[in-house]
This record gives C-alpha cells, sequence and structure tokens, in this order.
C-alpha cells in the first residue's frame, strides 16, 4: 500500500499544517504503569495534535494530495468524531464546505467541535457502517470528495508522520504502543518503524468489543466481524480495508485487547497523574500496559501514543 | 528574598521527583492568539506535571530541604487546591500523614484528587484566611510542618525551576506570562530569567477580582485588598508576603488583569484548540494574550506557562 518515501512525502507535504506534538516521559507515579523493572515508558502527546487526534495528519495529507479542482463540490467522509473533525478543519483551511455523516454513538462533545469547524453534519443509524452508507450515496448525488478514515494511502501515509516524530524524539523506543480502529493509524506507524528500527516491536490494542484485525489475522484473511460492541465509536470497526490487513499481517508484532471500562480508568489515571484529558481510545494504549497485557524486557524504552483528547475522564 | 543560586539548588534537590514538562508551539490555530504578525506563542504545560501544576515544585523543594526529623508530627498547609495537592503529594513520597484546609470555594475535582492522595481534609470558611487560620490552629495543636502556599523561601525557589527549564526549551523566549495568586510562581519564575535573561519581560496575570499585587505597586507597599471577588480560588488572594512584594516590584514588569470569564473563555480556547484541559488560574496567561492585554513587538517569542490542570472547560 505505501512505503517509507510515502510516509517522508506525508510529512514534508503537512508540515506547517499540523503540530509537532511533545512527548513527555510518564515518571513519578503514584501508580506505575509496568511491573518490570527500568521500563521507561514515554508518552507521546497527539491528543495535543490540531483538532485533538492524529487524525489531522492522514486528513491534511489526503487534502494536499488532491488536484484543488477535485474539491469543488465539496468534502465528505462519516466519522466517529477525530476523522470527522480532522475533515472538517482539513476543508476549513481549504475553504471547501465540508459534510460529515456520524453514527448515534458520536460523544456530543464531538459533535460540538465539528460545529466549530463550521461543518455541516448528520446523524445517520447506529454504526459507522450505517453512516458511510450515506456519506457515499452523497458522493454520488453531489459530487463531493469522499475521505475515508483509513482505507487511503495517502491518509494511512499522513498518519505515518508521527512515528517519523516519535523516532526523532525518542530514537531509543524499543516497544510502540499504537490503538487501533480500522488500522490506518498502527499502519502508518509500523511502515515507517520497520523501515527505519526494524528491531522495535509495533503492538497493537483493540477494543475487545472490536477485535477486527486480531481477528482477521487469526482467520489468516480480512475477515468481517459477526458484532461490534464496544462503545468506543473511535474504535469500532467490523472490517478493514485489504491493503490495511496486509500491512498489519506483515509488520505488526502483536495486537491486545482492551474492556472499554479499562480504558475508561486509564483515561482516568491519565488525569490523575498527568493532568491529560484523553478519550477513550487515547487511552488504550494506558490500559494496555496498566493491566499488564504487554510483556516486557527490563531497560525497554515504551512509547504509547496517546492519540485523541475527551472529557471522557471526567464525566462521573 | 531568594537569588538564582536558590533556584539552581532547588531543581537540583527536586530532580527526581518532579516531571520535566514539555512545551508546545501554538501554532496551526483556528482562531489565532496574538494580532501583531510573527509573533511566536509557545505553551509551557506546566499542567502536566505531578499533582497538575508547578505547585509541585515548591512543596518539594520544601519537603526535601527540611530536616526529617522535623516532618514527625505530619505536615499541613491551606489551600485552595493545587498547592494542597502538591502539600499531599509532598507527605505521600515521604510517608507523613498530612492535612488540608480548603475553603468552601475548592472545586469537587481537587477535592477528590486530594483524596487520592490521602490527605486528611478539613473544609473551613468561605476565603483562603479562614482556612488558613485553621491550618495554623492546627499547627500550634500537633506541631505538624506548616507548607504556606507563597510565603516561603524554599517553596519560591521551587516554583523558579520552571523558568531554568523554560530557559533550556525556548532560549528565545523575549516575553514569560505567569498567573498571580499569591505571587509565588511569579518571584521564582522573575528571579532566575532576569539573572539569565535580563532583557526578557516578565509579564504577570492577575484576576481582576483579585488584583492584590497591581494595587500594592501602585500603592508603592504591601496592602491588603479591601475585597476579594473573583471565583477562582486559585488566583484568590487578600494580601500577599513582604518578601514577594518586594521581588515583584524589582523583578516584573507589568501586570494585567483578566476577568473570570475571560479566563473560562481562554479555558475553552486551549481545550477546542489544543487538547488541554487546564483550570482557570492555568487559562490565565491565554486570556491575557485573547483579550489583547499585553503589547507585543513583531518577531517576539512569548512563553506562556499553562499553570494547572483542570475540568472547566469542559463543565457545560
Amino acid at each position: 500500500m505505501i512505503g517509507l518515501d510515502d510516509v517522508r512525502a506525508a510529512a514534508e507535504r503537512i508540515a506547517g499544517q499540523v503540530r509537532r506534538t511533545p512527548v513527555i516521559a510518564a515518571d513519578n507515579l503514584k501508580e506505575s504503569l509496568v511491573s518490570v523493572p527500568d521500563v521507561n515508558v514515554v508518552l507521546k502527546l497527539e491528543l495535543l495534535q490540531v483538532t485533538g487526534s492524529f487524525k489531522a495528519r492522514g486528513a491534511t495529507n489526503r487534502l494536499l494530495s488532491m488536484d484543488p479542482a477535485m474539491l469543488e463540490k465539496g468534502i465528505v467522509t462519516a466519522s466517529g468524531g477525530n476523522h470527522g473533525l480532522a475533515t472538517a478543519r482539513a476543508g476549513y483551511i481549504s475553504g471547501v464546505q465540508t459534510t460529515i455523516y456520524l453514527p448515534e454513538n458520536a460523544t456530543p462533545a464531538k459533535i460540538e467541535k465539528l460545529k466549530q469547524w463550521n461543518a455541516d453534519i448528520h446523524i445517520v443509524g447506529s454504526v459507522w457502517d450505517a453512516a458511510n452508507a450515506a456519506a457515499l450515496e452523497h458522493v454520488k448525488r453531489t459530487g463531493a470528495a469522499y475521505f475515508h478514515p483509513f482505507a487511503d494511502r495517502e491518509v494511512v501515509a499522513g498518519q505515518g508522520t508521527v512515528a517519523l516524530e516519535i523516532l526523532d524524539q525518542i530514537p531509543e523506543a524499543d516497544v510502540f504502543l499504537v490503538a487501533m480502529g480500522g488500522g490506518g493509524l498502527i499502519s502508518g506507524v509500523a511502515t515507517a518503524v520497520k523501515a527505519l528500527r526494524p528491531k522495535a516491536r509495533v503492538i497493537g490494542v483493540e477494543a475487545a468489543g472490536s477485535p477486527v484485525l486480531l481477528r482477521a489475522l487469526e482467520a489468516g484473511k480480512n475477515i468481517a466481524l459477526d458484532a461490534v460492541t464496544t462503545s468506543v465509536a473511535t474504535m469500532a470497526c467490523a472490517k478493514t480495508d485489504d491493503r490495511i490487513f496486509e500491512i498489519v499481517r506483515d509488520k505488526v508484532d502483536e495486537i491486545v485487547l482492551v474492556e472499554d471500562d479499562e480504558m475508561l480508568r486509564a483515561a482516568r489515571w491519565l488525569w490523575f497523574e498527568m493532568g491529560l484529558a484523553a478519550d477513550l481510545s487515547g487511552a488504550a494504549a494506558i490500559a494496555a500496559l496498566r493491566e499488564g497485557r504487554v510483556a516486557f524486557n527490563s531497560g525497554e524504552t515504551v512509547c504509547a501514543i496517546v492519540c485523541g483528547a475527551g472529557p471522557e475522564a471526567m464525566a462521573g
């Protein structure tokens, strides 16, 4: 699907339109993240990215890869929130009307932010697939440019740029922990990491209620889940793209699962310990650490991507 | 009161017990912070400090400056929240019972966090002064060690360590924007900045409902306010310490005022634009920028200290 050159080209293309986000060592904790001694955990603060998540990287790369003439009929996508925000902002900076189709489980906080980016919002169906069908219908009707949340080489290449930054900021990173929905982020990250630091492990974290890529790896092919039961909209995906399945199969070392309530507790941990307001997908990598789902060797440096912002830890 | 050597000694003492917090350029904004062209704003993310604010620096330095024998009867303080959290954590890491007296306007979110640090909590009075009187009574009764929120040279030296980090991270900083309550943070910051980068301006931001140091400067002496009307507990102060007044008079270039609702809007701006959940004092420097309270020259680099975390931008 893509290679390191695509990620590097994306980084050059989107520089000046997205933020270089900082990292912070998760040290001086009340409750440590890893029981193995001398394991250093560093957080990549991608929740401080423009629009509150890494999705701005992919959507901006998609935008800037296009002939402006293709944007004349507007932009449309379907998204549980973060990709929608990133796409709405892409439309905003290019002066094009953006239409976002959302499933009913999208959070009010993200809908409020979408409105601030001037997006035209339609809530359709209980799952992403229904909202996406409406978005594709919109494309047929209007000729708008469709921004897929993950099954798009420019989107994947854009997401991968976060790994180039991490490799620059934490060159000693041995393990990358990456939340997964459709698998766009981890595909971009694994492409860059395996090219530049092949010995590092790339570990995916899926919602236990949407283990689409874990089950696909077990089946040896890109399958559809019978049911998606996670309430975390940004990690819900019934079937991914064949090309993404192949990247994950070839380049991702391991996939671990976390429950929704484990992510909520991890989001609360991030808030109490680090002053970070992550959404549940943003807290997924932390949940995997707190729940001991990943094995480490003493002395390893682990980078957990805190990939999205949200108020979930503060609600109740 | 203190000099650069005290700040440097504090930095050495507290290293390993507090976090080095990152900075992030406030770029790629929907709504820019400054109308003057080519002014770069960089945020010091001190809300990601242990316990959620810079206060951990001062309290930890106070703790580590003491003879452990002086801690045998416990630690006590009075605090609207952030200093209380930092003191409770100082007690926690040293294994000493900490008692915190809080005024009634302390936020539930901070009380919840205090409990997580195992503090013994007493809510007394409607303003800090009443809570503090109870804390001093507690000292008399028990012999506990009293941690003043600002009128303490080790606390001020500890807060100043944030400026050493900023000068290392943003050596080109021309302007430092610092929220003020009792003035402990800005006294430490100004001491370090004026010693190491004397041409840089240090600008304080007070709540318009608690302009204690602005009025003191106008009066030419350390006066008490007739009334404190801000609802921002972390910035409320009826009278500061004489030594802090002197540092502010000698080393702070300017004090500007911001209203409570301007801080709330600034906190919402931080959330929407940057994915940061700041408390209202943490958003004070941003409010000063958004409201145009500070004049800049083209090409200047401004460091705004986002000094505390809080859920205020998410509440309603």
